[in-house]
C-alpha cells in the first residue's frame, strides 16, 4: 500500500469521514507547503505528551496548563461535590458545561454500551467508576448520580448496564441515582413528536 | 384574474405550498378526467355539511357517524373525566392519541397565539375554554388541565395567555394547570443538545 | 368512506402529497370560512370551462383572453416557424419560455412513455403530433423539430419513441431532429460529474 | 494555545471541516490507542517524501512505483497524445479517468482563479502551463487543448485566464482550445432547470 493509500485508509476512521472525502484531505495536505505537514506531524506526536486524563473524571485536559494529574473542574472548590454526573464522552461534557446548568462533578465513560454487548466493560470504564463512586460514599460526599446518557438504543442499554453495577452500592450506601429528563426538547411541535416523546412529555408533566 | 389564477392564488395558502407546487396542481387538475375535478369540488361542497365541530372540545368529527353534537371521545364513558388536554389543533391531538398515552378528555383551541399579539382572543377559543372549564369544576370533575403546546415561542406565549385567563377559576375551584415534560426527546444526543433543552433534561431529571 | 377521507384520498394524488400533508390539508380547510371553500369548489367546477387546449401546440390557455382555439404563443406572427420545439408538459414550456431562449414554436406531448411500455401511444399524444408535423412539412415551414426531454430513462425512452413514429416523415419530408445538448449543467464540479456527463461534456466540446 | 487547540486549528483547514469537527477529530485521535496516532504522524511525514509532482502534467503520483519523474499516464505510449486536457486538481482527473471517455494527456493547474484577482498567476501554473504548450507545439505534437474546468464563476474566469495567455501560442501554432460541452446533465429535467443550462442545452443541440 502507498503512503497515499495509507493515509486514506487512517482518515477514513476519523469520525464521519468516508472514502472520498478521505481523498480529498490527502490531496489537500499534498498542495500544503511541507511546513504544514511538518507542523501537524509534530502536533499529533505530543497530543498525547501534552494531554492528561484527569484521574477523577478521566476527561482530556491540557497537563502544560495544570500541574497534577487532576482537571480544572475536579479541582474546583466550588463545584458541588454532592452530585457526580456520568456522560459518555469529553464532547457531551463540554455541551453541558456550556449550557452552564450544572454546577455538579462529572464522570466520563469513555464510550456507551452496544446493545446485546456481553463483555460491556471493554466499552466503558466500569471498574474506574464503581471505584470513584465507593471512594465518594466513603468521604460522604455523593449525594445524587445524573447519567446523562444519550436518548437512544446504546444510551438506555448503556443506562441499564450502569443502574445494574451500581445495585451493590446502592444498597451500601445512601445516595441516589437519577436520569435526564425526557419529553418535548426544544422546537419540538405535538403534530410532529413520536410517541414516545409524547409519553414521555406525559409522564413527566408537571 | 384568470381562473387558473385564482386557483393557484388558492392552493398557495395551503399548508406548506408555494407559487410553485400551487402550479403544478393546477396543471394536475388539468390534465385529470373532468370526473375527478367533479368529485373533488363535490366532496369540497360537502364537507363542511358532513363534517361537525364537537360542541364539548371543538375538534371535527364525521356527522354522519355519530348523531348528535359531541365527538366519540368526549362521549366515551371510560375516558379519565378529571383530566382536561388543552391542544393546538385537530392533528395533535390525533397524534396523541396514536401514542395511546392518555386516557383524559380534550380541549381544541383552535390555533396558538402569536408573540407580541394584542387580541390573542382571535387566534384561540378562550370564551369557550373558560366556560367549559367552569362547567367542569362546577360538576367536580376537572382535577387537571394539561397544556399540551408545541415547545416554541408561539407555544410558550399560548401557554402564558392561558395561565392568565385560568388564573381566576384556579382561585376559585380546586384543580392544577400542569405542562408538558420538557428534555431529550427520542433520539437526541448529549452531544448535539442545545442549552435550553440541556437545562430542561437537568431539571426535570428523576 | 368519509367525505374527510374522500378528500384525503384526492389530495393524495396530487403531486408531492403523502396521507400526512393531505389531512393536513382538509383540516385546513375545515378551519376556513365555508366562503373559501366555496370559492374554491367553484374556480375547480369553472376551471376546464375557463380553460382550453390549444388545437395546435396542446398546451392550456385562458379562454376568455383570447377568442379561438389557438394559444397566444402558436397565434403570435414573430415565432419562428421554422422550428417545433416538443416538450413533455405545459410547466416545461414555461420554464423555457422564462429563459428567453427559445423564438419557435411548441408541442405539449401530455406526459413522458415509461420504459418497456407496450402501449406508448397512451401516454403522449402521438397522432396528433404527427398530423401537426405532417400539416407544417406540407406548409414547407418545418426545417427543424427539438425533442427537449428530460435527461433521464424516461426522457431517453420518449425520444426514442418519436424518432421511431418520426422517421416516416422524415425520409418523405426535408426537416431534421436535433436533441437538446447535454453536458455540465451550471453549478456542475469536475469532482463530483457522473461518468455520463461527463462523456456528454466531451463529445459535446466546441 | 495548546496542542489540543493547536490541532483543532490545523483540522479546520482541512477540506469541509467546520470547527465542531475538528475538535471531535481531536478527541477521536486522544480516545485512539498511541500506535495509531504514531502511524497516522509518520505516514504524514513521508507522504511529500514518497509523493512526486509529475514534471509533465503536475498531477501527483507514488514514487516508489515509478522510477522517474513523469507520472504512468504521461509516460504511457498509447494515449492520444495530440490532445491535452487542463484540469483544475487532482481529484477532476482521477474523476475524468473514471468515465473512461478520454484517452489523452492532462495538464493539472493546480487550483482556479477566483473572480476579480489581480494575480492569477498565484493560483494556477501559468508558466508551467505556457512552457508545456509551446514544446508540444514545436514537438508538432499538439492539437487541441481542452479546458476542462467547473461551470461556476471560478471556472469561467480561470478560463477567460486561460484564454488569454495562451492566445500569443495560438497566433503562433496550429492548435485549437475547446471547452466542455455545457446542457443538460444526468437527471436534469426541464421543468426545474436554470435559464442558463437552458440556454446551452439549447445552443448545443445537435
Amino acid at each position: 500500500m502507498s503512503t497515499i493509500e495509507k493515509l486514506v485508509e487512517s482518515f477514513r476512521q476519523f469520525p464521519g469521514i468516508g472514502p472520498r472525502q478521505a481523498k480529498r484531505f490527502v490531496y489537500f495536505l499534498l498542495t500544503r507547503n511541507p511546513h504544514f505537514i511538518d507542523e501537524l506531524s509534530t502536533h499529533l506526536k505530543e497530543l498525547k505528551k501534552e494531554v492528561s486524563l484527569c484521574s477523577t473524571c478521566f476527561r482530556f485536559f491540557d497537563k502544560r496548563k495544570i500541574s497534577g494529574n487532576i482537571c480544572a473542574t475536579c479541582d474546583n472548590q466550588n463545584r458541588d461535590k454532592s452530585k457526580m454526573m456520568i456522560v459518555e464522552k469529553d464532547v457531551d461534557l463540554e455541551n453541558i458545561e456550556r449550557s452552564g446548568a450544572y454546577k455538579g462533578l462529572y464522570f466520563v465513560l469513555g464510550g456507551s454500551v452496544p446493545v446485546l454487548e456481553k463483555e460491556p466493560e471493554r466499552y466503558v470504564r466500569s471498574n474506574e467508576l464503581l471505584e470513584r463512586v465507593e471512594k465518594n460514599c466513603e468521604d460522604k460526599k455523593c449525594q445524587e448520580i445524573i447519567l446523562a446518557l444519550s436518548n437512544n438504543s446504546d444510551g438506555d442499554n448503556t443506562s441499564r448496564f450502569l443502574n445494574e453495577i451500581l445495585s451493590p452500592l446502592l444498597e451500601k450506601y445512601d445516595f441516589k441515582i437519577s436520569t435526564l429528563g425526557r419529553g418535548l426538547s426544544t422546537g419540538t411541535e405535538l403534530e410532529y413528536s413520536d410517541s414516545e416523546t409524547i409519553k414521555n412529555a406525559l409522564e413527566n408533566r408537571h
